[in-house]
């Protein structure tokens, strides 16, 4: 078999910059101490690195507070905090057609403790319009919830512009950016949303089991904990702190995960994230400009836009008149070639795009990816889908 | 300043066996794919391994089936899963004096859903009379949750007993092992309980970050998951699966975090937890021993029992005359002995033994303790409190 192409980076990135596995090891086997639950020198190193972890969320997230950034274990929590921890009876959400089911699962638990929500459904090329969100504000409306860019085709929403719409409206905006942190510019404060949730395994190169939530204004006070327990605090109280981040963060925290995270973000601001980005848009315009004969001969449909602006770097496809599955098993089996197939957990967007229930294959694209493996690809596919 | 003694494992242990880091390091640059979202070969490795670890904590915890075992971020979020997925507004808990905030701070928010709960007071020496519990049960109890052990004095609970009671009445039963899974015999379906809750990186010598439940019966069929999201399955749903562990896990969970709790538990069943806990218990004697003059005395006191029967390798003092934190702090700076003050979170423990609101001093030892250090914190606190 070929060597491994690894092109399933919207998932999780792989590789991670060698730094990350690195500081997750030394933490493990020099520092390995507890953080805020221990009286001794190794603790408090452990706590700098955990708060100084914060700091480069901020300047990485737009955030201006390190004490309102809480760590979860992946975006998915983050989320399930947010709507879980704010939402009440009688409250009415709004969130796009291009929604993971990070967010449509808890709604859906949230239906019966009374919460509604309302699907804006995006354009057939993965925008969204913000009239129309504006449109299905209503007079219960407390929280609108949208993901900064499509996990199926990539496409950037414009979270400034509906920021602006919530804020005129009095009501919560929480931008998803799973796809986006360390992809595009992410700036909570500057954006004027009330939190940015993240992960730290995907575009932010850290490993998986770490991930969070990064706070504006005083949102994070109408929030309750989802997970309450322990904090290292006000330890005489059976009550969770009402300040930040310990509100909101309980029990022995993933620290290897931290320590790896911290080791990331420190890479990735200094190779620059714009660079980043006109590496993996530079990828996925090639594969864009290799599948266009595919295409015009019928063997491909492309889903989503072309351009490369506003976007991240992932193409997804159909491949009519070859069993999707089976295309997929055939590039990684006889080309090495690791893609993701099916509907990614977003079945609503898949039927934005009329790829429900088949999905799409998609080809996602990460730092450590060249040219030539995109050359492949579009080769393995010319050979798997003329044939 | 001496060499680090740490003394602090039933907080975290340190150091972990080699081959945790190792396998964590291994994952993260070898494997580092994702689980359940890839249609590629090294996404079914990684499913493998991550299935095995399920397997590994059966036969480690006595559950049955892997399948009902549960991954989460510590056994803070493993405990928060099981009181508030199952909980509704009318049910009365059961718990004892011996609980962490992990179970008190989850019932004080679940106050105002309606749950209600009664503490039995457990003895001087932390014992719990299942007797007490009986007597405590209503027709609205629908769960009791106690300790294994207790983590501010190390006595074990009667969980078999009490869970004996619970089945004649009808009533649920989850026994926390924060501090006892690796280190006691822990047999879920043995004991007759319904779920165990555990964190990795104490007595199970994995990586912080990872917890879970192992789930009995039908049990895990009544809890709703807290954090809902995508699963990698039935992705055109945007419910969670009614399927395990499926219908209780979501989002990327923390793989490195499982590679080195599953690389922790093949060398705690290689070693064996029965030569592990003689080896600590031993040292937990030696450290009694020495105690013994210095409470003579006046300078120390003991708290829970003397005997090494039923408890885990721990020690918790007071010491009269001599402020407890600037004693912990001096056994730092001075003596390298690094142990944990205050509370460990458990404030009802302390008021049962009277030593609230100061807390003790914890010394706690691990697989890498020698007997020269428990000699060495001996001779230390002969120095700091005869001074």
């Amino acid at each position: 078999m070929a060597e491994r192409i690894y092109l399933d980076n919207a998932s999780t990135t792989f590789p991670k910059p060698p730094c990350v596995p690195e500081a997750v090891c030394r933490y493990m086997t020099q520092e390995g101490t507890n953080v805020g639950r221990g009286d001794y020198s190794s603790a408090y190193d452990v706590e700098d690195m955990v708060f100084e972890t914060r700091e480069l969320l901020c300047k990485t997230l737009g955030g201006q507070d390190p004490s309102q950034v809480v760590f979860t274990r992946n975006v998915t929590e983050a989320l399930n905090l947010v709507l879980k921890g704010f939402l009440r009876a009688g409250d009415h959400v709004v969130v796009t057609s291009m929604e993971h089911n990070a967010v449509m699962r808890p709604l859906a638990q949230l239906r019966s403790a009374g919460v509604t929500f309302t699907r804006v459904t995006c354009a057939q090329d993965g925008s969204l319009s913000p009239a129309d969100v504006e449109a299905t504000i209503t007079p219960e409306t407390r929280l609108v919830v949208t993901t900064h860019a499509s996990n199926v085709c990539g496409t950037a929403l414009p979270v400034g512009n509906v920021a602006k719409i919530c804020r005129r409206h009095g009501v919560r905006y929480v931008v998803d950016c799973a796809q986006t942190a360390g992809v595009l510019d992410v700036d909570a404060s500057g954006w004027g949303v009330d939190a940015v949730c993240f992960t730290g395994h995907k575009g932010l190169l850290g490993p998986q089991g770490i991930g969070g939530a990064v706070f504006c204004g005083d949102f994070a006070s109408q929030v309750d904990a989802i997970v309450a327990g322990g904090t290292g605090s006000s330890s005489d109280l059976e009550q969770m702190p009402a300040f930040m981040p310990d509100a909101l963060e309980a029990g022995t925290p993933n620290l290897p995960g931290i320590a790896g995270l911290n080791a990331s973000l420190k890479w990735l601001r200094e190779r620059g994230i714009d660079s980043l980005r006109t590496h993996e848009l530079g990828l996925c315009g090639l594969l864009l400009e290799g599948l266009e004969p595919l295409e015009a001969a019928g063997h491909v449909r492309i889903v989503g836009k072309r351009s490369l602006q506003g976007r991240t770097g992932l193409v997804s496809i159909q491949t009519p008149g070859h069993e999707l599955a089976e295309v997929a098993h055939r590039l990684d089996s006889e080309f090495g070639i690791q893609t993701r197939v099916g509907l990614h957990c977003a079945p609503s967007a898949h039927k934005t795009f009329g790829t429900f229930p088949t999905g799409t294959i998609r080809f996602s694209f990460g730092w450590a990816n060249a040219e030539a493996e995109v050359s492949q690809a579009i080769k393995a596919l010319k050979e798997l889908l003329r044939s």
